[in-house]
């Protein structure tokens, strides 16, 4: 059948319609610089076409610099990062384990991905809630009354404190003392984001060529920006009470060279799999970091997800060796690009010269709406709302995954759900994007990005019977062969 | 005489005074980390008190942890970045010009002093314009326009794009073109500031170890930055017409390791000269560039001060070896933290992705303000008021710092003057602290910081008669020799 919408009859041949697709797709990094393109056999297939036509749209793709040929193996997307990059990343500690799998050349290829709506239709793939959940009176409301008094100038015209808005810190101090994370608001740091507070962490507290414990399945930002940086990265397998210890015991007797300096890891509703630390994990771990001196950087980017109180290394360590970092990506205004760290005495100096040496100071007209938001309550009943709303497309979302013939890998909570599909994922999210659908195949979430059988869906953005009707097709149609999934211990 | 105001007779005694004054100083990385506090002897002198209050001042330093002693050396500022660091600095290729001066532990503590307003007076040393200079009724009325609608929602509750709004950059592209840069929107990159932008250029093209070209005079934050990545700095002394191109050209023909990747330069209204380059000079440096094969990254970020139609190196070479960089920190608002950069079509995906994995994205509500400020001319005719005003202050505080004793170094152009003042500046800048002003000691601007009796001037907050009366006075008490100036050539 034919997989995708090429209009026979249209203004534009069949070829052109199909290299303009694949050209899209290579431009928005969803086919990264590196990957293989179909065999014209298979991709004529897909499009119920003839090979002939497959050829003269690659040959075109070819003429516009986008593809290479290689003799005998077929057609290539153009790394022009490969071509003209002067680094060389340091290769991970430990070697891939699936052979004959091409690694795309850049890791954030598919992240880039991430940023990239193919449509209006709801996205599963997407990390964050849609805009609509989000959309509350009292953000603009914080916002307006912040820029529409003299404060707007006040705010805007210095380059005002490295350290970030005094005001939100004392707000975000009052925030981590309700989990009993202890922080003056000299000790907190905002960043451009989380994921900026995470960059802030690697560049004061690693050099190329440390190693540094990774939960896996984990975030692929992370991998790829410890990758981008030189490190090498040690994948911790992340099980329903936290972290592998004993893996992590062992990587930490191993030589020296190995000795890592650094563990980052999701407490709370872990990304992708939903797992919260227990308490028991949390001592067990921290005496570890303690015996093996290294540090912990608890990554609680979930926190106003999580319904009840959760076990918080950061609370149990008192910031000794530990390093907080939040942000308001995934309950309030992703572009705000709010996050903030909170660190210890000896450390925080050293952090906070890092972010001014990155970026001099952050937005602090962002900053104090926020810290209206927060100490009206507005936020936190916000929150509360978003949960009700997210427990209820969880039923519904985790229901059609399992009609669709998916298995729960782990036992749904929060934003995401780790599910697996039975087939191999990169493939099915390359067919998927011809039916305008966005997923988020499994090997994102490992350092190596082996092929694997997994998916995470989003659960506010996976409610659509459509979408499901149209994944259970598509992955029936499947001719690959699943690839294995990797080992989860 | 007694140097500044510790009160007799106020509720707190004497030493108590003296020892909250350090502790403001040390806490505002006024005094660096590893600093040696004056001599017992010599700030009874400066301070008027006796040598046991002295003592019993730098005993309350030493008991909350703030200075250590050293035997037979005096009281220093504890450093607890050195104490904690696990990295150690790789040291520029240029050893020190100056034997016996105590170079501060970290590179960025009197840039940190930088962000600090000792009192509401003008301040000499600050990096930018007053805030009323700045103030201006469009900017808030551009905020509110876009905060005040739907816009608000869209542009807050996505990611956004990675590259930057995209309406701002098309108005930069035009920008730019109005300048003879080409760069499409396509092939402009959004950051936070101008310091991100180099920053994030600095991460894609540069390994640690790596040697970079640097003008010198230069700003501190350069300094610090590749420093604390692990640089090998290679000073080139910056003349009216440009960086020296034989320094430059001895450089690239010394040994393989020393060969270097990169030249920062900024061409127009240099920091802290004012020079701007010739089209000469700019002709022949790309041609060095070419010959030894190293990028240049343009840092424009005085270009809306520029009068005439100034030479660009990215104009001349259409950004196939050159990278531009902007902001709007000197002429709009700072605390927004919106920079730009502009590369050519090899470069540019890598550049962001470096900026996708330190913040995914850059606030767009303030962007899309900016670009509504662009495209209204607003920020055009603005620049135009502000470049008439800072000639008049120009004029005025030029003729101030000549009867005040001081040799003006270079022709005064744009926001900085560069003065001789005849004594070290470094000692003279810890001096005018004690009267509440902040200036900005010529050391600042050396990769290695040698003791210098320059110091750089804020043409639009050195117009206070006040100021340069207590500027003379303490200059005149000045009992150390003046160090001998940097070779300047």
């Amino acid at each position: 059948m034919l997989a995708a919408s090429l209009t026979r009859n249209a203004g534009q041949p069949l070829a052109g319609q199909l290299a303009a697709r694949f050209a899209e797709r290579i431009r928005n990094r969803l086919l990264a610089p590196g990957a293989r393109l179909p065999s014209v056999r298979e991709c004529a297939r897909q499009y119920g076409v003839s090979p002939h036509t497959v050829v003269a749209a690659y040959d075109q793709l070819q003429g516009q610099g986008l593809v290479d040929v290689r003799r005998q193996s077929g057609f290539f997307v153009r790394d022009w990062a490969a071509a003209q990059s002067a680094r060389k990343p340091v290769h991970a500690a430990h070697p891939a384990k699936s052979g004959g799998h091409t690694v795309a050349a850049d890791a954030s290829s598919l992240i880039r991905g991430m940023f990239y709506r193919p449509s209006a239709k709801p996205q599963p793939g997407m990390g964050v809630l849609p805009p609509d959940w989000m959309e509350t009176p009292f953000l603009p409301a914080a916002l307006r009354r912040i820029a529409g008094g003299p404060l707007l100038q006040e705010l805007s015209l210095q380059y005002g404190d490295p350290a970030g808005d005094a005001v939100l810190r004392r707000s975000l101090a009052q925030r981590l003392a309700d989990i009993d994370v202890p922080a003056a608001p000299e000790r907190i740091l905002t960043t451009v984001g989380a994921t900026h507070a995470l960059d802030v962490v690697s560049r004061t507290l690693l050099r190329a060529g440390d190693a540094v414990l990774v939960e896996e399945p984990g975030w692929a930002i992370e991998f790829a920006r410890l990758e981008s940086m030189g490190m090498r990265i040690l994948p911790v397998p992340r099980h329903a009470d936290g972290p592998d210890l004993d893996v992590i015991e062992r990587y930490c007797r191993a030589g020296t060279d190995l000795r890592p300096k650094l563990l980052f890891s999701v407490s709370v509703l872990h990304n992708p799999t939903g797992y919260s630390l227990s308490p028991g994990s949390a001592h067990r771990l921290l005496q570890l970091a303690a015996r093996y001196d290294f540090h912990i950087v608890e990554d609680d980017t979930y926190n106003h997800l999580a319904h009840e109180r959760a076990t918080r290394l950061c609370a149990l360590d008192g910031l000794r060796r530990t390093i907080y970092v939040g942000g308001f990506a995934k309950m309030l205004a992703p572009n705000w690009r709010i996050g903030f760290l909170a660190a210890g005495e000896a450390l925080f100096p050293r952090l906070l010269e890092t972010k001014l040496l990155a970026t001099l100071t952050t937005p602090a007209l962002f900053e104090r709406a926020l810290a209206v938001c927060i100490d009206q309550g507005q936020l936190r009943r916000h929150a509360e709302r978003v949960r009700d709303r997210l427990d209820a497309a969880r039923t519904r979302s985790v229901r059609l995954a399992l009609a669709a013939g998916c298995r729960l890998v782990s036992e749904p909570a929060g934003l995401f759900g780790w599910v697996d599909t039975g087939v191999e994922t990169d493939a099915l999210a390359q067919r998927l994007l011809d039916e305008d659908y966005l997923i988020a195949p499994g090997a994102l979430f490992y350092a190596r990005r082996p092929p694997t059988t997994f998916m995470r869906i989003n659960f506010a953005t996976s409610q659509d019977a459509a979408f499901w009707k149209t994944f259970a097709r598509v992955r029936g149609e499947s001719i690959k062969k699943p690839g294995a999934a990797p080992d989860m211990e």
